[in-house]
């Protein structure tokens, strides 16, 4: 049994999201599977480094596949841009060793996000941002973000409710940068909850308001509880960086 | 009567160009047509500095129009980003001199074209570029832009056959650059023919591959057929991004 490794990126604008579904075939999965499957006569599931929710984008999600195909990853690689719709590219396709596991494997993960703060509408990046065209004070979202990083519980910033499973996470890193049309910025742990970076987008951004004060964090977070933290920032400016999958790389 | 100028921005994937059609009303003019009838009351009608075709982008077309409304301009410009569909952006809305003409005025353009030559499929730049996965040699495609330099009969660079109006025109300035996915043109010239900037892409792209020979332009304009230049490169790649109304901004 070979095993496959693919890094994949994709525009969420158009799916429901990475993760098949009952209701609807329209999920980046689903398309993937859907394909080679047809491609190698096998019933092929592709696990990812995590589910993307719907709208979200990633520029280099890794998955993996267990195949018996004789099809090189070259072919693999080519047929895979040749059929799959345009807004979903393989860039490339890798044998992995037998115990890869995209998911189970990642040692952490970056993400970024993109808040349009300019008044002009953004045309050509209208499905890349969140386009929230007031202004924003940078060094006090910078204050807010210290307080994130470390280990924390971050159980305020996700939208599940609390289960048995552990909800502390470690950030190594944000970087909030200025740009010409507004901030970029960008995530860096070993883990992230569902909707936590929108979660601590949305904080982030209040705090940049002047809404909310940036020493109300840690409090925030020793409430673990979803209704301190500030609102979900919309799914169109969040983007999978990157996976990583060795420590040293976080 | 007021005189209204606009500086519009636009993603002209999901449109049948800027002009008003007869069998359809998904163009440019006609969403904003519609709209400004509706805000002011009148009959409004839009000219551009130029006609782009289906597919065609635009980063700062200039439009004017004559009205009585009492509207101040804030408020067009706030109606028009309120109100038009998000691929279709108002960027500025001044007051003009009675007889600017958006078009007639017009003293010269900037159009750019991006080839993706890549072989990493462009996802979230697909409809932004002409994705052409071959390499093309960068200081060809310069030594033909030259010849192209100038003022010329650029007949066999125009879709239109021959009639009574000159197809003489002036090119400027014309700029290649290789960047990381591929190359990006640049043409600043007093005006420019039907289809003439994606012939010219066409053709420099030709030359850039080494089917065709550089110095073989001056020959091809001297023909003034339409055959002997090269494709008309796709729509997609092709953005207006200026207009000049002072000579000196050319």
């Amino acid at each position: 049994m070979r095993n496959i490794k693919l890094l994949l990126r994709y525009d969420g604008t158009r799916y429901q999201g990475w993760q098949n579904q009952k209701n609807t075939d329209n999920t980046i999965e689903t398309k993937l599977e859907t394909l080679l499957s047809r491609m190698t006569g096998e019933k092929i599931e592709v696990s990812a480094s995590g589910r993307t929710d719907a709208g979200v984008h990633a520029k280099n999600q890794v998955g993996n596949f267990k195949t018996k195909t004789n099809l090189s990853c070259e072919e693999i690689l080519a047929q895979c841009n040749e059929f799959l719709p345009q807004d979903i590219a393989v860039l490339e396709v890798t044998e992995a060793p037998e115990r890869f596991h995209s998911r189970l494997n990642a040692k952490g993960k970056t993400y970024s996000y993109h808040i349009w703060t300019s008044p002009i509408p953004p045309v050509f990046e209208r499905n890349y941002v969140y386009h929230f065209p007031k202004k924003l004070d940078v060094s006090l979202m910078e204050k807010g973000a210290s307080h994130l990083l470390g280990s924390h519980d971050f159980q305020s910033f996700c939208s599940t409710k609390p289960g048995k499973k552990s909800t502390v996470r470690s950030i190594t890193d944000i970087e909030i940068k200025a740009t010409e049309t507004g901030i970029h910025l960008r995530f860096t742990g070993n883990g992230f909850l569902y909707h936590m970076v929108r979660i601590m987008v949305g904080t982030l951004i209040e705090i940049g308001l002047g809404e909310r004060d940036a020493e109300a964090l840690p409090s925030i977070l020793e409430a673990k509880e979803r209704s301190k933290a500030g609102f979900l920032a919309p799914a169109s400016g969040l983007f999978l960086e990157e996976v990583y999958y060795e420590e040293k790389d976080l």
